[in-house]
């Protein structure tokens, strides 16, 4: 990468990817975090820190939930919300990204939260912005998810702890998934104990990635004494690239988490999703709802790492403009 | 139903259906919303009774009419609105509305706006969330329109005072309208003197449903000497259904409002229509914009009544959050 | 037109078209605007004008631009706002647009901003409209764009100061541009020095049009000497109309602004152009992205002349409502 997600006085100002940020950065956001977090059922949390600033979400891949999340982190800061859906082509999207872009600059939003099916465009409109803008990736091909690997984290700190402590398990289609592979770069920053991948043949990473994390066909070994179970989203279209799975049914009976097959785990294993869920495939409803369950707790997490992340970036931008923040 | 509307102190929390909801409430609700009617021309009504909270509207089926109306008596209390269009398929729908609304709950959604094409959907969702939560139905299948129906119920008392008094007659499409069931269901609550239906025989409802109501297929018997006249929204695929009234023209001739037709009414009759209006169908254009009509009154009424319920639901929210509304 | 742009006491009520508005309106729009002109990069001009007002954008036509800049407008002055973007046949907007309307005044939406494919929906509004209610074109078929004429003005007169001694040449499919026309008209106003367009045979305008422009073929002979050089943007679809010019390789080679060709301008011509652009068809990246483009500019102009033009007719919606603006 050509651009630097931490500007000259250290600050976080991008947040393209996990990969490589300090364990400094990441303990900040997650302080500021938690001073986001009230009870569900209190009023939401809420501040002033972004009045009259505008936040652009700019989707090129469809998403209600990762959307919802950051529209209400920018409106709970008080922040103008700009939502583009773009349904652009490839073609039309590598021609036309960067001039959106610089047309919402010149409409003066400081901060992109960016989506996209395809890997390299957060980057490249990181690269190509003015130096008072951030952009922060929402989702990014089967490369990255920073936010989500983010909560994770936090939501595993504030039930388990000390991440070198804890084994954690992740369970399903980790191949293609970003959720996985943030998850596996802020525990790693946090020097996690144990991590185990745990799936079909097929959907295990190239041998290459996740270096030294331990990994298994069997759920049951593969869970065995874990303090922290995530089970990953399985696309439907998956079947037809799997040899020995040929429907939901037999993911379910082979992969997914059952009260039953946790017995293996922790007694106080906690169980996570990134969602939506398909219950009856990764994960029994009974546990999904269970009180092992965190699933809801990592959407809370959630909102409350946009808020804080939108908090921090924004920082830069007062800082760039001359402001003291 | 397996939730109750009235939560434990006898405040209004779901509004799902007038069915059976007291005359005590439609008419804390009518109360409330008299307050935030200020006349065209004047500016907006606005409150800050909803500053920081959030509402989720969560339309199934589209709507630009209604979704605008909610989307408005949300902002003019204050409140930090999320629109979610979502298209499912029933089979999609049957999966993931719950996990959805847990989504939003977890996200400090505390109101829901609800509305789908087919039935039970605001009421399975008023069965699972948590207790401070509340769900407004805004339209389901051909069943409920609460909101709807105490418009309705607002502009007659407005022009012609106390239901009990009054011939009311709707004509057209009752047998597939949410429209007239829940305006049935408001007047009926407040003791209708007449209530008349009238259509084509296929487009009347089944014989036990509106119990008391009279019925014709004749449009000048049905309105004669009636107060009120509601004209209801024709759908262009019914004619498929009728055996006499192969067309629109067909339609209108046996039962568009026309002046002339009018005639038979009260003197001083209201006209009334949900919309939008298919003109020349339904109505005449004189007649819809004759000095009879209340139809861009409805749509007042219809605004501050989603404020009134807006606000009185929120009541709930705050007293089971443990502040004192 | 059977509608007045200007009101009783010559105040700005709608903005259909730049046709025939005078000067001292114009000089109105853009001493305003130039009050909301912050540098990029601080922050975001705002104010409390509009506060508690509604402002509608009803696009029938879809835009992210345009919608993003009227958007950021309006919510930069407090206002709420409603985005409906409505597909609808012409059939159906012939029948529905005037009641969608009526809807939404009925919902105290006061100001009204409309953008259509094709001619005539914009006046037609804003001859149906109650005395108090304003109406602002955002582009309509081939014939106006005023907010956009009014941005390329001030654009100009920022740089190059009275436009009587300038010379603009305006080049690409001016037959089809309500862009060229906007800025005719706004250059006229100001009696521009000399017009010219330059682009294919095809894409000239029928005679009748832009009297006492020059017209030209001919790139070089177009731009020489010029002080101002607009692009326009082509639409993929001309090539089959174009008898010379089968692809946007021949075009540009014809028609491309390129550093070069730039030379026959004047030393310190600027260079400008709608948006989006097709980088390498109607303008070479150096340029768009050149010391003589002034594209960005262009962009943030226009927010500040929309924020200008919701604030001035909602003196009109205040005046008629009996307040004092």
């Amino acid at each position: 990468m050509s651009f630097e997600q931490i500007n000259s006085v250290g600050n976080l100002r991008h947040l393209i990817t996990l990969d490589g940020l300090p364990r400094s950065q990441l303990e900040l956001i997650l302080e500021r975090a938690r001073r986001y977090l009230t009870p569900v059922g209190s009023p939401p949390p809420r501040a002033d820190t972004l009045r009259g600033q505008t936040v652009a979400n700019l989707f090129f891949e469809a998403s209600t939930r990762t959307r919802a999340s950051f529209e209400l982190a920018a409106k709970r800061l008080s922040a103008d919300v700009l939502n583009l859906d773009v349904n652009m082509s490839s073609r039309a999207k590598g021609e036309g990204v960067i001039d959106t872009i610089f047309t919402l600059e010149a409409m003066q939003v400081d901060i992109f939260v960016v989506r996209d099916a395809g890997p390299g465009v957060p980057a490249r409109i990181a690269r190509q912005v003015e130096p008072h803008v951030c952009v922060l990736n929402a989702g990014e091909a089967d490369l990255s998810h920073p936010t989500q690997g983010l909560l994770d984290l936090m939501t595993i700190m504030l039930h388990k702890g000390d991440p070198a402590k804890l084994t954690v398990a992740i369970v399903g289609d980790i191949r293609h998934s970003r959720v996985a592979r943030s998850a596996w770069q802020a525990l790693g920053t946090y020097e996690v104990g144990e991590f185990r991948l745990v799936g079909p043949a097929e959907l295990l990473p190239e041998d290459d990635e996740f270096p030294g994390a331990a990994r298994t066909t069997d759920l049951a070994e593969g869970i065995a004494d874990a303090d922290v179970v995530m089970a990953l989203r399985l696309q439907k279209e998956r079947f037809a690239q799997l040899s020995e799975i040929p429907d939901p049914q037999e993911y379910f009976r082979r992969y997914g988490l059952t009260e039953a097959r946790l017995g293996a785990a922790k007694a106080d294993a906690i169980v996570m999703h990134p969602g939506p869920m398909n219950r009856g495939v990764e994960i029994a409803s009974a546990v999904a709802d269970g009180s092992r369950s965190v699933i809801r707790e990592q959407v809370t997490n959630g909102l409350a790492v946009r808020m804080a992340v939108l908090e921090i970036v924004h920082d830069h931008v007062r800082r760039a403009r001359g402001e003291h923040p």
